[in-house]
C-alpha cells in the first residue's frame, strides 16, 4: 500500500462529478489530505469582520479532491477510515456571520430584522494542542478535532460545499473524527471524494453556525464494499454505529436517521423491522449535528452491545 | 420537614388551573408521588392490543396532582428535586398504536396510507430491576427511570396531558430523572404540580411513541425561587445545566432550547449574550427528547466545568 | 325563532369548557353577537404602541360567549351560518407587534436579533364603509369583513384564544365570512360556541400578525348536525367546499386540509378516495389563512362545479 | 426578429451550467419550444404503472435546454414572456407513484408504513381542447396550461430537474401561463434557460404530486433586463405581481415568498418597507404552487391596482 500526499490543486466548491480527479489512489492506500479552513484562511485576526474579509470569497468552504478511488463503481459504499487529524496552524477561528446561524434570521429563514452585528473569535491551541482558549470568554475547551465535510459527488447533480446530504457533504457532525469509519454511497465511477471544512471542535448544533474552523492535515483509507449501497452516510465507532439524516424541517432529518438505522439494524444484525423500531424506541440515541447548514443534520445512533442478542 | 404521599384519587389527563388539588405540600417536605402508567395499565399482556385495550379510555396519560406547594407565586421558579424513581411492578410496556409514533404518518402528519400494525412489547425486569428484557427482541436494557410527564399548571388553558410545553409536560425527557432538579415556571398560586408517564428506560427521540411505560413511585422534593421566572424548563445534573425547548417544527424547539441556555448563561453566569452564542457553538449538546408528541422536545446542554473563566 | 343579542359581560380569552354559557339559543334563532377587537380598544391612534397600549393586558383578543346551542351533543356538528357582520366603529386598527407576525423571529421562533420597531396604522372607514384608507400608504382597500376566530370549546382542554385547531380557534380565514356556513366539530353538550376577532379586510396569511382589526356585530343562525363529526372546520360558500388544517410545520396544516377534503369528497360526493385523491391534484385551492398565530391555517377547497360527475 | 423552433436533442435532467446549449436566441426572438411530459412518455395508458412504466428511467422530468441568451450576464435579470402553450397530443397522464405525493409518506419524509397503490389517469382532451375529461372520476376540468419546470442554471451547482429554487426549477405554479411573464436571476453568460413539464392543468399543491402532463409547444420572448438581480422567481399578469419562494419547511418557502414581494414594493413602487409590509397584511394573496417537491414553492401577490397611491 502507498502512501499518498493530496494537497489542493485549486480549491472546489461543489461535489460535482463534473471536475478532474486531483488524485487516484487505491482501496488500503495511505491517503494523507490537507484541508483549508472554510474560509480559505482570510479570517485571522479579530479584525477579519466576515463581510470585508470574505468580500472577495466568491464561494466558501472549500474541498481538496476529487478523489478517484480505484474500482468503486456506482451502487457501491465507499468506507473512509479517519486515522488522524493534525492541525496544521496554531489556532482556529470562529464568527458571527450577517444572517446566519442558528440564532438568527437566514436567506432560508427570511425576516425583517436587523442582522447581529458581526464579530470574529479567535481560538489558539494551548497546552500542547490539546485545548483551545479565547482569551475574551477566557475558557479552554478541548480539542475534538472531525472533518465537517466528507463526500461522495452525486450522480448527475453538482452540489454546494456548503449543503449535506445522501451523499454526505457539509454534515457538520463530530462524530466523523479519528477512530471512527464514515461509510458513503457511491454514485461515479472512482467515488469522486472530496474533504475539507475542519473543526478543531464544535458543539451540537453548530448553534452560530461557524465552528472553530482550522486548516488540517488528515490521514484515511478507502475501502470499497461492493455491491451494497449505503443510500445515506452511516458512522461506525468502536462503541456505536451511527446513521446521518440531513433535511429540513428537522423532523425529515430525524426520520431519515432513524429510518436508516432501522434499516441497518434489519438488513445486517437479524432484527425483523418491527423489534429494530422498537428496540430503538428504547435505547437509540439522537443529536443534531448542525441546525444552521441549508439542510440540518442529525445523528441517530444505536451501541454495539445492544446488537447481540442473548 | 414532613414525609407525605399522595396517591392519586382519580386521575387528571389534563394540566389544568381549574382542579382542585389533590394535596398541599410546604418545600421542603419529602413527597412520595405514585403514578400509574400511560395507558392506566390496561396493557399488560402481548395480547392486549392498543385498538382494543385502550378502546374504553376515553383520554391517555394519567396525572397525579395537582398538588399545591406552599408558598409558589405566579412569577416564581418551581424546583423539583428528584430524590428517587422506583418501580411498583415487574414489567413495563411499550406497544405500536396505530398513526401515532415517529416513522409512522399520524392525525397531524397526515397520509392516506395505511397504519404499522399494532404490537405490544412487554419488557421484564430481571437482574434485581437493573435490567428489562424482552423474550422476542432478546437484548437486555439497563433500567433507566425517568419521569415522562411533569408539569405546573398553565395561567389561563387547560392542556392536555399528551402535551409539552414552556410548563413542562409531556417532554419525554430522559433527563428528567433521580440526583437531577427540574426547574419550571409558576403561573398560578400553589403551583398546580402534575406528574406522571414513568419510564423505565427511552432512547432519545422515544421512536415509536411508547417508552418503557410502568408503575411508579417518585421521591421528590420542591423549592421555590421568589420572583424568579425560569420562562420554559430547566435541568440541573451534577455535571451540566440544560434548557428544554418544546415546539414545531423542531428547529423551533432547537431554537428555543438554545436560545434559553444563551439567556441562563448571560444572566447568571457572567457571559455577555454574545459570549454565551459563541461558548455554545463550540460545547454545546443538543439531543432529541420526543420527535413524537404533539411538540417535539429537545435538549440543550452545557457542562458545568465550562461555565468557569479562568 | 327568537332573535337573541348577546353582548358579551366580561371577555373571555380561552375556548374552555369550564366557563359558564353567556347565553342560551336556540338551532334556528337568529342570534346577533357584539365583538370587541383582538386588542379591546385598546389601541386607537398612532401613538398608542402596543408596548404600552398593551401593557396592562394581561390576555389578548377577546372572545364573546361561550353561547349554549340548544341541542348540540358530543359527536355532532354545528353549523354556523354568517349573514351579515356589521361594523360598529369607524376605523380599523393594525400594528407591529414586537416578536409577533410573518417577517420577524417570534416567541416560537426564536433569535437573538431586535425586533422591528413598532408602529401603529389606523385605516380609516371610507365610502359609506366599503373601503379602508391609511393616510399615509395612501391605498383604498376594500371592505371584506370576516370573523378571525371562532370556536366550539374543546372537551377537556381550555385553549389560548390565540390559537386555532380542530375546534376552530384562531384561525384568521378570511372565508369565515357573510354568506358562507362554517362547521365545526362539537365536543361538549350545547357546543359552548365562541367569536371574536373581526377583521374588516385581511390578505391570505396576515402578514405582520395584526389584520384590521375592528369592533363588529355579526347576526348569525345555528343548525346542529346530529351523530356526524366534522372532526376539523369545514366551510361552505355558494361556489365552493372548504377545509381548514392548523398545524405547525406549515405542510402539517397543508396535509390536514386535503385530508379532510378528500375525506368530505369520499363521504358525501361519491368518489372513492383514490377519485378524490386524484381530482383535487387537478382542480383543488390551497391558500394561507395565517402564518402567524401560534398555528398556521390552511384553507384547501374544491368548486361544487367539480363535485357533480357527468 | 427571427423565429426560432428549438426542439430537444436529447434531454437533460439538470438545471447546470456545464451543459452545451442546444440553441442560441436574441431578445426578443420569437422561440417555440417543445417540451416532453415529466415522464417522457413512457406512461401511455392505464396499465402503465410508474413502477414498471418508469424503471428504465434513470432520471425524470426531461427539459429542453440549455437556451442561450445572447447579452444575458451575470447580475442581470431574465423576463420571460409566455405567449401560448399549445398541447402536442390529445391526452393528459397523471399518477400515484410510490411514495411519492402530498398525502403519502416519501423518501424525505420518512415512514415505514406500505405505500398507497399505484395508479394511471389518463385525461382525455375534449371539447375542442378546452376541457380534460377522465372516465372514471367522470369530472370535465378546464385546460389551463402552464410550465411546471422553467429554470436559468445555477452558478457553480447543476441542479436535478425536479427541484424548485431561486433559480425556478420545478416550482409546479400554475401562474407561470400564458399572457404572463416571468422573472429569473441570472447567474451565467447567456442565462442558459430551461424548460420542460407542461401542464395541461393542476390544483394547487399539485396534491398526488403529478398534475395533467402533456407534451406541449410553447411561444416565448426573452428579454435581458441589465443590471438588475431578481434573486428569486417573479411573475407578472396582467393583473398582479407575484413572487415565488421555494424551501422546506413550507412556512420558509412563505416567508421567502412575501419578503421578496415586500423588496420588490419597497425598491420598485415607492413604498417603505414598513408600508408594504402593513400593505401586503391586508391585501396580500398566498397560495401553495407545490406541496409535493423537494422544495415547497408559495406565491405571494399584489394586486397592481393596489400599487398606485392616490
Amino acid at each position: 500500500m502507498a502512501t499518498i500526499e493530496v494537497r489542493p490543486k485549486g480549491y472546489n466548491y461543489v461535489f460535482s462529478p463534473y471536475l478532474e480527479p486531483t488524485a487516484s489512489v487505491k482501496p488500503g492506500d495511505k491517503v494523507i489530505v490537507y484541508t483549508d479552513d472554510a474560509f480559505e484562511s482570510r479570517i485571522k485576526t479579530k479584525d477579519d469582520l466576515p463581510a470585508k474579509a470574505l468580500a472577495t470569497a466568491k464561494f466558501l468552504n472549500p474541498q481538496t479532491g476529487p478523489i478517484y478511488i480505484e474500482g468503486a463503481e456506482p451502487g457501491d459504499t465507499l468506507a473512509v477510515k479517519i486515522h488522524s487529524i493534525e492541525f496544521t496552524r496554531d489556532y482556529a477561528v470562529s464568527c458571527f456571520i450577517k444572517y446566519f446561524g442558528g440564532l438568527t434570521s437566514t436567506n432560508l429563514t427570511r425576516t425583517l430584522q436587523e442582522p447581529l452585528e458581526e464579530r470574529v473569535w479567535i481560538w489558539h491551541l494551548v497546552d500542547d494542542g490539546r485545548f483551545l482558549y479565547n482569551d475574551e470568554i477566557r475558557v479552554k475547551v478541548p480539542a475534538q478535532p472531525f472533518l465537517g465535510t466528507i463526500a461522495t459527488a452525486p450522480e448527475l447533480e453538482a452540489i454546494s460545499a456548503l449543503t449535506p446530504g445522501y451523499f454526505g457533504g457539509n454534515m457538520d457532525v463530530p462524530d466523523v473524527r479519528p477512530g471512527n469509519t464514515l461509510y458513503l454511497p457511491v454514485s461515479n465511477p472512482g467515488a469522486l471524494f472530496y474533504v475539507g471544512d475542519c473543526h478543531a471542535a464544535q458543539g451540537q448544533g453548530e448553534l452560530c453556525g461557524v465552528a472553530l474552523e482550522i486548516t488540517g492535515k488528515a490521514t484515511l483509507t478507502f475501502e470499497v464494499i461492493k455491491g451494497k449501497n449505503s443510500e445515506w452516510p452511516r458512522i461506525e465507532s468502536p462503541e456505536k454505529i451511527m446513521t446521518v439524516g440531513s433535511a429540513r424541517p428537522m423532523e425529515d432529518a430525524a426520520r431519515i436517521a432513524y429510518a436508516e438505522l432501522v434499516k441497518w439494524l434489519a438488513e445486517d444484525y437479524g432484527f425483523t423491522v418491527a423489534e429494530a423500531y422498537q428496540l430503538l424506541t428504547q435505547v437509540g440515541g439522537l443529536y443534531v449535528g448542525n441546525m444552521v447548514d441549508t439542510s440540518y443534520s442529525l445523528v441517530a445512533s444505536i451501541e454495539k452491545k445492544y446488537l447481540e442478542r442473548t
